[in-house]
């Protein structure tokens, strides 16, 4: 009996878990390198720098108030806030996972929105005339959006990675967004206001194949951390109530001005209404004695506000934005009940937050209803000019009639699926390198491996009081 | 001793508390029922469909920026945090009921918002050229101002319903205040932007009426559960907070475009202002050697916000909104102290939130201090068309004077008061028939009952690792 | 050995902690001077008047969308959400001082708030036609802004002060913020739009030197008390996150509107995004097995927001706000390492919070950083009239060149620190008068002494099952 003992020694020897030089090193050196990039590339545009008064006299502007940042700080300051306390205290829910979820999750924002702004530039905004990339705030919203895939696809791994595997996660998704995301809206010319093929579909499926890629077969000697405790839920639902909120201003952030983003947020409002209901219904109904289940309420309740993504600031209508939500609700949650377990078990997916269920299909039901929808846009429902400012048809796309953009729209989705799955599994690849400091499968969703865990005393005052006694540490 | 413990057990009877089948047909036929309704009477106003471009050059509007969404859409998602973060989190006082708190009040007020779009467009927002209710962002803004009410009337019945009785106070509460309101801002042509009389007086008399027909005698068998442990007392000061910074946004949402939403901010955040100070003194006041109680920090600190809420487009003054907010701070903390024990044991109401404090008594000071300050109005004081704009002496109630204004003023306070405990009476007893699901009389205040609540282990991390090598449960 | 027991017993004997005259006097008494000043001098401004449609058509103004209200009003309200949810929730970390962290912290904004409207009203707003100040919008910001120093001073004394010691902190701090306010903006005509020198510099060697006034010698005795536990870590990053992501609201509050707005925005985002990844590094390299210390993490990753605050309407350049925030997160995390412990040991300074870390040295270094891009500011970059705009080079200063600028705004950083130190030794003097109520130096960062506290029962629910036959206590 000494001797597999002493083979399962062998085999699950503690990892090198301790990151202090491959972690500063990265920290230190991609971030110097964003210096020397926005040095060279990043310039203000015409709308934030000080050339504003002349060019407001040139282009005949009457008022500050036409200048872009007022029509869509508002909407960028809660997409801010989604992308910082809404994914981070989502996955709070862990019992002693809380740091890493709000911590990461933080790290890995603030390195991604300063790569996108650089990828998301060089494909959308440079400025041929002078080879700069002139920043706005439009420019923020889409860096906080493409953070946002990479935040979805670190939900799948959560607990089971180290930071610096999340760096490289982020480096990766941030590029592979940048392309997907030029081939879709550029060359392709789909629309996608709220980014349910763009963000969704494309990180959720990012995040799984990484996942798969990493598959741990002794995950359950973690088994002890992974559930939740009382608190680390009620934490939790801060981060989806934040989601939930501000999902309007996420689907509208980015739409025209004007009836575009009124009619994005209305859409996001009802879908999101509606989801709760029946994410509600199918957690009651599927648990012993009706029993709600927290994991349900602070996930599924969000599954409508992935699925109009795309079609908000089309004529989805108000009635079918509830409909959109009420099959989400259904479907998010049922993902949960049955989908969850079986991926784990029989695909080897394993899935922390469920992404799968909250982003991967709703955001490809938000693909397709928005490909559907915009193969219906008539002119009667739109105006002559709303269809043309809705869809951008001009320019090159002036004689593309709605039933084309119906097959545009569907063909951006496969181009988000292929670079999700194919882009996962190559940096899953990456990520499986003996190299990045991984904790080992009985020591996942533990706070103890990254992070100065505090010492939790018994907390009643009386036993605090007899503790100061007996051992006076230092903090 | 046998026979009484036997008799004992046939009335305290566990009671069936099973909401399998219930709250999932609840969910199911009523979000059924509001695709329907919305697919037959929804639709987007002028501002929010795509002829906006063709409606902007019919009526010579130059900007987008003149689009209703800018002057209201930060306001909404301030209104829209404060529904669901400040209500929510604020309830979470209770050591064992978070879940219950945030998930139901989540539950009631996206189901209140679907019914309040319907029940307020057919009332205010009908057009009646084609029989549609067209929407835009302000009915948005006042779909959750009336859900409001019906989550301050949880606050009374708070750990003792169940959430099928809860979707039914909403249900009917939701429809009464739609007709309560079109009786007072319509017919009577009364003021109210911040709903001192509309949404906290008839909110709070509904809430308490339900929760005096709902008298439970042996209520003090969960007592146990009944106050607050250290952490659950800081998510309520989220809840708090969240409310209190965002009571100016929730004043001036629906305020007259310019002055009028200034105005209604700065007259409310001084109120607030002034409340927190009254009330932290009475706190330390009227407490065994000063100290601080928590319960009037979270409550009683926004008690100046209610107060202001009909007068705060008015000119109330700087200094007047310093009083008001001085008077309540008081009255409302001493209400915590005096009142509420009171009422318990001699009104048998049992509140489990103080809502009698926090709405019920400054509502009503609200709507009496905004007759006032409209009777007392002005020409000198508000300009000849201020005045006209600010009350409305338009069409119809071109002739009304000041002083008739601030008759109508009190005669929608008692329509309010009327319609809060006349309905709640009704509500109450339709609440009391045995067939909701409601918890026992010891097992209330209890997350247990309606959630899967999480085991709590010691989690300090040495325990969790003996554990773990113990029992090795499955998440 | 009963001797020198004694002689302890003499010396430590328990200070008179309870304030329940003293706190609920000084609300009173002030907030009643708050009512009377308000009633002589505050009025509504031109744009919160009724006389604002008048006023409008006067100046030819075509749209309520001018009113400053829409330019200002998102950006207030994320600034007071850093103010009371912000500085309240970063201070919880301690394991037993959340409540006094939130709520003293929502006493003494609330007090600070309404004198500091006074005292800056008197300073910049009074109107000289009728002796009133007329407030708006920018008045609120700027109140919420000269509470923030107090704030950050309460962070040097936190858990080490009683309820009315952080009263008078407060009464004198606004006093010494508007009158340096005064002569940095007005009279130096230096340009502080996110207060590096004005709120930063001043607001933290204010709290240093009162910290050193009352400088406890036997402070370990509360050393039981003085670290985190593991939910009030997370409690506190809520604080932080806010703080984090509304920061480019506070540097663009009260910047110039159009481009000012923008630019401030878009460099403070910057700046912080650099920061997390240099505070992130340095804790890791300098922490046994390079793992994170959440006391960094909560604050180090803001010290790119407080040193751009100065430059954030200039054109620091998008890499030059990367550069400022790499070498803050570098310097506060050093800090809190090595500089924190120095200070306490050898300079008697101790400090709760680590301010010096957070506020001091970034706020010197934004005052360095402003000057410097003061100085070098030259016409191409900024265009003639973006210059003249952007530095305020118009009416007395119209022959003011950049140069010069720079050097006023060195003079400016100079006023701070003398106030701040200066006004700081002054105000400790006077709050280390033994009547105050302040806690012994063994029962400091204990919320017992001056809040009702919960006795935390085991909540698991079994236990509270058994705990309610055993007793069975009141609420």
């Amino acid at each position: 009996s000494i001797k597999p003992a002493h083979l399962e020694d062998m085999c699950d020897r503690p990892k090198n878990t301790d990151v202090r030089l491959r972690l500063p090193a990265v920290c230190f050196i991609w971030q110097t390198a964003m210096i020397i990039l926005f040095g060279i590339f990043i310039r203000y545009d015409s709308e934030s720098s000080p050339y504003w008064v002349e060019y407001k006299r040139d282009h005949n502007i009457s008022s500050d108030a036409e200048n872009d940042f007022y029509f869509r700080y508002p909407s960028f300051q809660d997409v801010h806030v989604m992308i910082f306390v809404g994914f981070g205290f989502l996955m709070t829910f862990l019992k002693r996972y809380s740091f890493g979820a709000v911590g990461f999750n933080f790290l890995i924002a603030a390195f991604g929105i300063q790569w996108a702004l650089l990828m998301q530039g060089w494909f959308h905004s440079l400025d041929y005339s002078d080879g700069k990339i002139k920043i706005g705030v439009e420019n923020l919203i889409n860096a906080d959006f493409c953070v946002a895939s990479c935040l979805i696809a670190y939900g799948a791994v959560l607990g089971k990675v180290s930071p610096v595997q999340l760096m490289v996660l982020t480096l990766f998704g941030i590029t592979l967004f940048a392309v997907e995301e030029y081939i879709i809206l550029e060359l392709l010319h789909a629309r996608d206001a709220g980014g349910s093929m763009v963000i969704h579909t494309f990180g959720a499926y990012y995040g799984l194949s990484i996942s798969w890629m990493l598959y741990r077969r002794n995950l359950d000697q973690s088994s002890r951390l992974q559930g939740s405790v009382y608190h680390s839920d009620v934490f939790a639902m801060i981060g989806t109530l934040f989601l939930w909120m501000f999902w309007p201003s996420f689907n509208s952030a980015i739409a025209n001005h004007g009836d575009g983003q009124h009619r994005a947020a209305i859409n996001t409002y009802l879908a999101l209404a509606s989801t709760v209901l029946t994410a509600m219904a199918i957690s009651s109904l599927f648990q012993k004695h009706g029993k709600l289940d927290m994991v349900h309420i602070q996930n599924s309740t969000l599954a409508g506000g992935v699925a109009v993504g795309t079609a908000a600031e089309f004529m989805l209508m108000p009635y079918g934005s509830l409909i959109v939500g009420f099959c989400c609700g259904i479907i998010s949650t049922m993902g949960y009940i049955y989908l969850s377990p079986f991926m784990e078990k029989h695909l080897k997916i394993q899935d922390t937050c469920g992404i799968h269920n909250l982003h991967a299909m709703p955001g490809v039901i938000g693909g397709i209803v928005g490909a559907i929808t915009a193969a219906a846009a008539t002119e009667p429902v739109y105006g002559s000019e709303g269809l043309i400012k809705t869809f951008g048809f001009e320019d090159h796309f002036e004689h593309r009639t709605p039933a084309e953009q119906g097959g545009y729209q569907a063909a951006g989705m496969c181009v988000a699926l292929c670079f999700g799955i194919g882009g996962g599994i190559i940096v899953g690849c990456i990520l499986r390198l003996p190299i990045w400091g991984d904790p080992a499968d009985d020591n996942c969703f533990n706070d103890e491996v990254y992070w100065e865990v505090p010492e939790d005393e018994e907390s009643s005052p009386q036993v605090l009081y007899y503790n100061s006694h007996m051992h006076n540490k230092d903090m």
